[in-house]
């Protein structure tokens, strides 16, 4: 069956606790929960049986901590398919016409630089997983109780690039509101809702009623349906015994609040019970509920979502780490050594980029290899997204891959090659992309043909199924005391662009100013001016505080810095000096980040 | 007869010369050739009747020195109301149904501050002429042969005031194309041509071959008729006589061509003799000329003329003589010290401005006696045309009439008041004028709004009579931060402005940054966007290098700044030095002057 169908009319319900109900059942402290699919399949039956007999449209297979990595400790690595199959056929016979859905936990293990797990074991760990629940009869995989973004993105590719299976994940959050490794609600369903997600959400974490909370920030931004699995309540020790600290009757009522926070299927998590499932169906069956498609352009890292667009500061796209032009950059990379990289990283970050650009194009190395590499480092170093910069297509996606955030990819152009080559990555790891304005007759003359080419870019994307939010378009800055008119030129397509076509818009500063005495006056003009033509984003030299002052100033200008406090706070005068800071920009860098919401 | 009528079919040619031919005729050096009229006036009909003869269809009154300081020198002052009545009426008697053109020669004696003639002296001498004249029967006055463009202003003024005659004003030049007094020839049409003359043109000087270049540049600024009077070539002296050097065939040939040049009336001036008009009536006979209306906005000083609008740099006004919120300054005007403004205004032309505003509204002084005083003062002192800002319409109208060049008036207003007061005095005295675009209802609330009162003062302004290139709008910047999306509506209404009325527009940048720290930012920024939103003009404070940098900036991406060049000379850097110049702006202070005709 396919639930998803169903959400159309009514909101669905998932089943609740297995672990708990296990631990009921006679699972002792060290013994291995999924084993049990082998050793006692009755009592697995059993329970899921009393699910599906509560009401629940959805059971998952007794398989959280089924990969082979985690069942090493129990020595019972090899038994990994056996476990898998016996799983998903118990759940299979018990749910008779309901939907089985695979449990995929965790690894277990912390993946890289919290942990020594890599991208690629953990890729490979959950392949396995999906492979044998998809062979087994599973009906989608639910990939759960995740607190790293990147292993669920792991998760998520294995099964979507091995098997047919739907996918749902949910994440898990601790009391400050973020996951174990810092990510906060809205970052996780950007980071995460372009993989090929079929619905989203939380699980475990608390109980329902502040769970409500969380449900509200993923639904801000949440493009595909929200699952929530509450426990039931705080877990607290009495007698020696975990006990969760609301009734049935609580839990059904505030779950069921959790749908008109943004949630369309729910569910339990621990301490629940059929009892808990079958109060909480009766408590929302034929709830229907309209999707609202969210319209918005946003990247992420693991920690903070940028916004893009009218509606918020533009986006600084730091564009120092860029051999172009830098020899002492380039001979440093061609050596193997991107301490430098990581200097411009830190430095950009400091200065008031939102976003950082990462380039590493130097003839001879090996793109393919490095990108991956730098990105993760870079990633690992900063707080802020990641724009992966390159002209080498596979050295863009094992990049994308790796990212822990969604990332902006640097470029796709409107040339057949470049659409055809680029989209398809885009759409598949759901990263934003910057639209430029060349197609195959080379560099648009004026506005217009900027115009045609970004409708050729959105159409072609719309056609992979890419929202036009996640492309943003780069209107492209010519040289001006080669071709004068062309500043004019793109101010005008900036307007065009955002009116007709609803994107958002982005510039380079490089090459305006090429050619010209003090470069950065002209760059600084025209970004202002760009600001007030709907400007959303701009490559620039956050180093260059000139520039940042007056796009400071322009956000004032252009409403985009509401009620001017991000100037104020960043020039406010301490008592008695009447200093500019030295850095203009040092006390904004979470301005534009998820908290906005 | 009104010879302008005639104009509309046929150019028209005045007589040649009176004073030659009165040498020719007996008169001696050291004899005053304006006596002959009481003297000798059959002499002075002979002359006359032999011009009317050769087919002039104007004579002139022989009363070019006929005024009373002049006449202080012969001792023949009391005699001045004779000898103008005589002169017409033998003119009148010679001209039969050709009109009789009253000549009114320069004074004698330099003007303030070249010499010690007044402003009102000179006014009366001249108004005594004028009223004498044309109780007498001329049909126009002549103002001929002037090189001080506030002489002939006071001229000009004395004959629009005190009679109903028609006139015309014509300049001499030297050989460097500039009169005696530092005035080109694009300058005195500009500063002149609105003060209610009916043609301007040039005479004396040279030859017809040098004056076509003269004629050439007023005819490009020039709204009315251009009379161009050249000498019979140039003088030299043979065997103790004054020659000169062309044949009248020579003469005939060469003036024609100045019609080509865009002049519509011709005649001669010294060395021209009848049998000189003869030739050249025959050879302009039935040409035909097309009248053009030339539409541009331009102000000007004693020495050089600034454009305004779309193909010129932004008009850069200098704010700094204005005594709102500066305690020193406000003391030192109240003291009668005005010092302070000299070194403003000094300092304001140093570093770019084109143009300076004036304001000295402080209260408790007699703005009506001291705006003149200083008006007087600055121009006296700095090169650039001067903004006279004030809130009182009778120091506007006494400091206007005594500026040698074309001014801005700051402001009208679209408050009924304003509009009935402000704009009789651009009329008059052929001013600009700044339209705020405020109304009885107060300040606009957005660009429609602006729009709105804008179309108010400009309809106001055609119903005078007023061009309406003499009106630059102020979009009216409001304070950011506590109305932040006035900004774009600002910007809004420049464009608007621009597009559906055709005029130039103007901001003040000192509200828009009130109640923020570092001003100079948003100033900046705002400034960057109002240019390429199509602003022409903004009132600043030249001091603040980032605003100006910008500015300089700004110009080049809207092509203001035709092929970068003032930028490049602006900041390009001297061999092996990587400095900015301390003032960024030094180098371009005649970039935006007359010689760009
Ligand atoms: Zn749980
Ligand atoms: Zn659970
Ligand atoms: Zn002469």
């Amino acid at each position: 069956m396919d639930i998803f169908e169903n959400l159309k009319n009514s909101a669905i319900v998932f089943d609740g606790a297995m672990g708990t109900m296990l631990q009921k059942k006679g699972l002792k402290t060290g013994e291995c929960p999924e084993y049990y699919n082998l050793s006692h399949p009755d009592i697995v039956y059993e329970i899921h049986k009393s699910y599906i007999d509560a009401g629940a449209d959805v059971i998952e297979t007794n398989t959280f901590g089924a990969n082979r990595i985690k069942l090493k400790s129990y020595n019972l690595s090899d038994k990994l398919p056996e476990i898998v199959k016996s799983a998903v056929q118990i759940a299979r016979k018990a749910a008779g016409d309901k939907a089985v859905a695979l449990s995929i936990g965790p690894i277990g293990e912390l993946m890289e630089p919290f942990g020594k797990l890599t991208f690629d074991e953990a890729y490979s760990a959950f392949a396995e997983v999906a492979v044998e629940g998809e062979k087994a009869g599973a009906d989608l995989a639910l990939i759960e109780t995740m607190s790293d973004i990147l292993e669920a993105k792991a998760a998520i590719l294995a099964v979507k690039e091995n098997t047919n299976l739907k996918a749902i994940c949910t994440m898990t959050f601790q009391e400050d509101g973020r996951t174990l490794m810092g990510t906060d609600p809205v970052t996780a369903v950007v980071s995460l809702q372009g993989l090929g997600l079929d619905a989203i959400g939380v699980n475990c974490s608390t109980g329902p009623d502040m769970m409500a909370d969380i449900v509200k920030k993923m639904a801000e931004v949440s493009r595909i349906p929200i699952l929530a699995q509450p426990n039931a309540g705080m877990p607290h020790l009495e007698d020696g015994k975990t006990l969760y600290d609301i009734t049935k009757e609580q839990f059904a009522v505030e779950t069921k609040k959790l749908l008109e926070c943004g949630a369309s299927i729910v569910g339990g998590c621990c301490g629940t019970t059929p009892e808990f499932i079958k109060l909480l169906k009766a408590e929302v069956h034929g709830t229907e509920k309209d999707s609202i498609v969210k319209k918005y352009t946003a990247v992420s890292s693991n920690t903070k979502t940028i916004f893009i667009g009218s509606d918020y500061p533009v986006c600084i796209i730091g564009e120092r780490i860029n051999p172009t032009g830098k020899k002492k950059l380039s001979a440093a990379i061609r050596e193997g050594n991107f301490n430098l990289i990581y200097d411009e990283a830190l430095s950009q970050e400091k200065l008031g980029a939102s976003v950082l650009d990462v380039n590493i194009g130097v003839p001879g190395i090996n793109e393919e290899e490095l990108m991956p590499k730098i990105i993760s480092q870079v990633q690992n170093i900063v707080n802020v997204p990641l724009q992966i910069d390159s002209s080498n297509v596979r050295a863009i996606e094992k990049a994308v891959r790796v990212v822990r955030g969604k990332p902006i990819i640097n470029s796709v152009s409107a040339k057949e090659k470049s659409l055809q080559e680029v989209l398809p990555i885009v759409k598949k790891y759901g990263t934003s992309v910057i639209g430029l304005t060349i197609s195959d007759d080379g560099l648009p003359k004026n506005a217009d043909e900027r115009l045609k080419n970004a409708e050729k870019i959105v159409k072609a994307a719309l056609d992979y199924g890419i929202p036009k939010e996640d492309i943003i378009i780069d209107c492209i800055a010519l040289t001006v005391s080669s071709e004068q008119t062309a500043a004019m030129e793109t101010l005008r397509a900036i307007n065009l662009v955002k009116s007709k076509l609803g994107v958002s818009t982005v510039i380079g500063l490089s090459n305006i100013s090429y050619g010209l005495p003090e470069r950065q006056f002209i760059n600084t003009a025209f970004l202002a001016m760009a600001v007030s033509y709907g400007l959303d984003a701009v490559i620039v030299n956050p180093n260059d505080k000139i520039t940042m002052d007056i796009l400071n100033a322009s956000m004032v200008l252009s409403s985009r810095d509401k009620r001017c406090e991000r100037y104020i706070n960043t020039y406010k005068k301490d008592d008695g000096t009447n200093k500019t800071p030295v850095s203009s920009v040092e006390k904004k860098t979470d301005v534009n980040a998820s908290d906005m919401l």
